[in-house]
């Protein structure tokens, strides 16, 4: 099957590094397609940047024919209800995924994630999903998400930091990497704290390949009901 | 990988026609291990057949060996917590999946359910696992499991009501069939309604395939903190 | 004062409509500023639409100077989060403001909307307000918007329908009308109903007019903590 | 129009402070028309002292003719469901309208209050207007209303200390000073803190001014649905 | 033990009838106390009743000695949170131990009360003690409290055919009786229907003496943390 | 009357205890029939535990006859739904017991157990009953609950610690002990702190007996609805 992972951000480095870790948990028979959209912010951390790139992602997204299904890889699930308006096929954001996943491995989980800007989008993001009830707490650390890219020691001992408190202080026995630029730390991150640490680009990869497989669509009754064109 | 499909009860055509649903998604190197207890009840339809089936079907699980997931196939999730605590694997209940899935795929689901009698357990999972707020209602046709084994045209009729029902008066874009034993008609009713027909013995299975590709395992600490034997 | 009211459709006919509605509650010495993007969609009626005029609205509004507040005139509240994260005076929602003033003059509202693709966007819009609890029922009668425009008496019976509906079943006792459209429908339905019959767009204007008039301002720290431009 | 603003307590001075509050930001045309009861406690920190004021409250209103709207000038909102059963008019609570306005201008509110004994009844409110899932806590300071009345510096860091806890801790983006007896402090620490502090006798007193404005009346159907006398 | 049985309301009559009820069910070392204010509304069907007969109900409460419990047996639970501060011995509202008995038999109750005025107290009554996840419905039968005094046939159908409207719409398995005034009709309506119909009297009766007998006092700390005496 | 008091784990020490303090409350007149199961785990604190013992427990409960309530003496509320399905009597769990007592003693208790893995399961509790509004926080003390037997200092001051946290940080005004075996420190604690400490095995016995003498059963409607054996 055919997978448009796109990354609604401009920044083509972050766009490859999903690419990467896409492809190495997707089937064998399973095209991941990278994307991203040619103009916009080159992050997004917060509800400015995710109204400006949805047009052009569902742009971008038009371009791309036979799909099966797509992951939209940023941790807001940016323009998500606009997408699978669009679309017939399934359209799974990386957030929603992790937060899917984190239900059906542990009791509670926490959510990690770059700037304080990002959290209130998160958890409205949670609370709308029904998962809030899951999930102790979202825990910023301030580090912008293009430092993540450069892998340097002080940021990762402040997301160590903000795992630490998770656990002891929120009671949270899985860990939620809130950002699409933190996926290659959650294996690394996962042994030395012992708790499940989990990406949601792996994540929204295997579901759309799980929903495809399973032959589920996005349904196009209700909030979704837009002719397909 | 292997994946153990265990029915909690005793009635081995069930089982068959569950494990034939498993087979027909599972992706090409998946091994579908279908299981079920030697003792127990021979349906599943309430808290005192749930509470009683648990421990045979923990004494089922760890007959088996090499497992890479397990999914458990009632439509209640039978002995989920317990199950989690038990093993290091991903485990995933039907009814579990088949809720996260819809969440996926529309903006609100209804449940189509056997008897009267299981509302109220599926009602607290639902509650339990934060998904009541995508669930429109959970509806009860009142008809016995083991009927839905003969294809009846009768009871057809009475689940094809629930489903109109569902889309009129609970605002549902998409329906989830609350019972393993309605696994076989979900591509059928899918088709005639238009809308997402989801069956939760095909999403758990491509779940469980979904999180074990990803790399991740049951949470060891918080409430599945027990010592694997 | 200077209140910016910005319709986010392109239909011109109804940002006069509004306009004049908004007048009509306005202080004298408010200046009404009405507004719609140049590009986009004609009417606002679900995710798809409301994703893709957000950076036009945006850009619309950049191009107004010396305002005080914002009011966006679609019921929806599109862009609600981005926009306030762009600005630093008050801006209000149609939407949230009737749901507001609602929840000051009744027990529980019900929301009488357009086409049924609308409700879960509004219902998720209560969920992350909080009021959720207030509200009875979100009701689609299934009119188009712009049909509205042209005050039809088979569309008048759908919309009295459905408060009848609303009063009797939901327990209502406060009305919303869910649409920009409907705007001079409120006071005559008021009075057939002898409840409350609330149209954000008053509410709206005068709510940003007492934000203003008390002094307060759109947070830039958290969730809309962007510099301003 | 006419606004009465009752303090519910008998405290003359307060009466006086929370008068001033109301005409700076009270249109020119409207008359602010201060009240307190004759009888009953001299500060309503607590169900108990609640209680007791609420028919010496509602007998003092009856004492006012041709009012527009009303101001219950007390935190917890005292007797608010009574006097909306009393009158057809617009009744807002000072804490209901801080909570709105919060509501509107950030993401997250947190309540700075002053006896840990009024948390409890705060609580509730939230819980029961819906908007507990936009507060982000209620933070007691354990000074008591009438020291406030002095101004006393050492009362004035306690308050201090309790934002930087709320913004720190809470994640709230705008604070919510939880006592009339606090309303003159809102613009100074607004200041210093550069988040929205919130009083509410300048949101309850421009809020019903709006809905007056907007024509709205208080529902009479429902839970309210007293025969006007 | 000795238990103030207190009436809010000034009907002697329907204070005689609890106080039956309240003797039916009391140990035989617990003396029954029953008490109604001198003053006040004859009836409490919604909030300015309530409100109204409060401070009226803590004169009367102060009147008597030696008490080791108080039972409000007003289904709106009348000034409980107030009385509650004036007390230190365990205070229970009928309507309150009619929820929490329902909730330890059953897995889902309706409410069926009087007037529709009295819904919306007794559904924040609901939400503000968690027991709103409990509740199907809260349904009214419009019929008046005082009219419940002379057992006419048709109010007793018009009861009748709530219950089946909960059984068969909300899927109650238990069912409340929603006002003192329907204390007599408990038991037969439950050999009718076939399920609990619950009298809160009854409840609060008992439930009062376990709390004695427990050796549990109303706590003196927090929200009801006034100086006793 | 005769009320089970079944210890669902196989440790007579501990049947003993809660035997004793059971008795020390019931009424004259009420028989204490303590029980365990004759196999099973030795101590409950955790899913796993849980669910192996439900089968031992409810195989024990059909040993004895002429039964009038059952109480359910394990602070997960062990199997509490499945032996609702098997009896008509009253059953109450003391984990529900204690949630409730606190529920009319104070506006916010928290709980103080033993193992952290035991606060996932009490969560879910709190959920489903609704009361986890209610709660402050569940805190675990990591004392092995047979540790308790052996009444340490250390382990008191543990419990003393965790009682501090509760008051201080999470508002609460009632601790609720969540565990049977902390069942004989309610009362010493209670008196060093001057707050309800409040022991579950207390409650659940008067409440049956509360039930009881109320004359309610168990719904056999609904989530119950099994045929009595």
């Amino acid at each position: 099957m055919r997978i448009l992972v796109i990354n609604p951000n401009t920044t083509a480095s972050m766009t490859e590094k999903i690419a990467k870790a896409a492809r190495k948990v997707a089937r064998p028979d399973t095209e991941i397609v990278p994307a991203n959209p040619a103009q916009g912010p080159s992050s997004i951390q917060g509800f400015l940047d995710a109204a400006i790139c949805v047009p052009e992602v569902m742009r971008e997204i038009k371009e791309h024919k036979d799909l099966d299904g797509i992951v939209i890889a940023c941790f807001d699930d940016t323009g998500l209800d606009a997408i699978r308006s669009l679309v017939g096929i399934p359209v799974v954001g990386i957030g929603e995924a992790a937060f899917h996943a984190a239900s059906m491995l542990g009791t509670k989980f926490s959510v990690i994630t770059t700037l304080s800007r990002s959290v209130a989008g998160l958890e409205a993001n949670l609370l709308r999903y029904g998962l809030a009830t899951k999930c102790g707490k979202v825990r910023a650390t301030d580090i912008p998400v293009l430092k993540l890219e450069e892998g340097a020691p002080r940021e990762m001992n402040m997301i160590r930091d903000a795992i630490s408190a998770a656990i002891d202080h929120d009671g949270a026995d899985t860990i939620v990497l809130g950002c699409a630029g933190m996926t290659d730390l959650a294996e690394t991150l996962s042994q030395e704290f012992s708790v499940p640490v989990i990406d949601g680009v792996v994540c929204a990869v295997t579901f759309v390949e799980a929903l495809v497989a399973a032959g589920l669509q996005t349904s196009k009754s209700g909030g979704y009901a837009y002719p397909l064109g």
